[in-house]
């Protein structure tokens, strides 16, 4: 016999279900043919060209927040901000932020203070695991970083989506790398993917995927293939999870 | 000055261009919507359906020769033959053996003695390394294979293929894994790519990809989107390279 909280299984799926969908999480990416985001050097690589860059700045603009791994802000100094001005506006005559917020995951809190998601242009959450150190998080706050602790080595990301969505984020854009990715898709917080597949083969046994990590080995997450559109070179394709 | 022997270097490259183009090589490959061929465990993962069974029957009935790289035979134990005996019958009304002949990139001659290619099915080539052992070499021609013997240490496949052409094999089809796909772009032989991207999530950044290898850094091979079709639950993308 199991525990008793065990009594009512569907109810407790269920409220799980609702807690999840709160924030709806849009995962965007665009890959090579062989479903690299990089090569083996990290270095970014032009995949896709200006139609998807439009997209993707249309998805950001949509979004409350846009959230990446710290390996990703280590790797490219993202700034994640919108390059469309009349996005901006439009988003600004709404009431909102001119630029959605950006979130980094850095369970030790390596962002450095001087990267581009920490300047005036929007809000940042730095999302923290246990051993961040307490020198790190205070630089990164004297930064102007806002903190998002939880309570376990990696970041929780179950406890800080909860976070956020009490900060007002309602939609949160993910745009990687692939360590991230597959944690969202472990925690099976992803409700929707989209990738640019690029026609071009980055290769490498070591470059970087679409979603790393250690990898499902029984229970692979299913998509549902929602739309196929040629755009730029290559073709965007989009799943709900 | 060059050597004389560049005297005409267009002239070389049009000849090379044109002996490159007389084997016409197809790599086929099934990736979740990730890029992987499965997962760390290597384990086959189905991630296509019948529609999909179906295309890559119909090209390799379609090839005189199926290829895979060693690593697929020891992971998957593949026949590489047809599953439809109206194709077979069809290619021995055309004067051709029933099934393609199968090809096995395997530097070092490591393919069981007992792996289902070496069947009776179709005539089977191992393409071999200069390090591949004699009495491994011996085993695997008792056992039926015809050996193609390279130079080089890993196998040279710009050798290999110009004796499968003197063999008779101008159309080839490649099955995996990624490294032998990453190893046939690296070496500019692919001539066609079409890929059915499944509607799951596999992971990890140790799981096999559709191109593996040390990947490109720098020049990275650029694909032609020759035609999108939807299929069971997924998508196949067709490219010229």
């Amino acid at each position: 016999m199991g525990p008793v909280r065990d009594a009512n299984p569907t109810a407790r799926i269920l409220l799980a279900e609702r807690q999840r969908r709160d924030v709806h999480v849009v995962v965007n990416a665009a890959t090579s043919a062989d479903g690299k985001l990089s090569s083996r050097r990290r270095e970014q690589i032009a995949i896709s060209g200006p139609e998807d860059f439009d997209r993707v700045d249309r998805i950001r603009a949509d979004s409350d927040a846009v959230m990446v791994g710290v390996g990703t802000v280590l790797a490219d100094d993202p700034s994640l901000t919108l390059d469309d001005a009349e996005r901006r506006e439009r988003r600004t005559e709404n009431g909102w932020s001119p630029n959605p917020a950006r979130v980094v995951a850095d369970s030790r809190a390596r962002t450095p203070t001087d990267a581009r998601v920490l300047d005036d242009e929007a809000t940042t959450y730095v999302l923290t695991g246990a051993d961040a150190p307490d020198e790190r998080i205070d630089a990164l706050r004297a930064a102007g970083a806002e903190i998002v602790p939880t309570s376990s080595e990696r970041v929780d990301l179950d406890a800080a989506v909860e976070q956020l969505e009490a900060a007002g984020i309602d939609r949160l854009m993910v745009e990687g790398g692939g360590e991230l990715i597959f944690s969202l898709f472990s925690a099976g917080l992803v409700d929707e993917l989209s990738v640019f597949v690029g026609s071009t083969i980055i290769g490498g046994r070591d470059a970087p995927t679409l979603a790393d990590g250690e990898g499902f080995v029984e229970e692979f997450p299913a998509l549902a293939l929602e739309d196929v559109e040629r755009l730029d070179d290559g073709v965007v394709l989009t799943w709900s999870a």
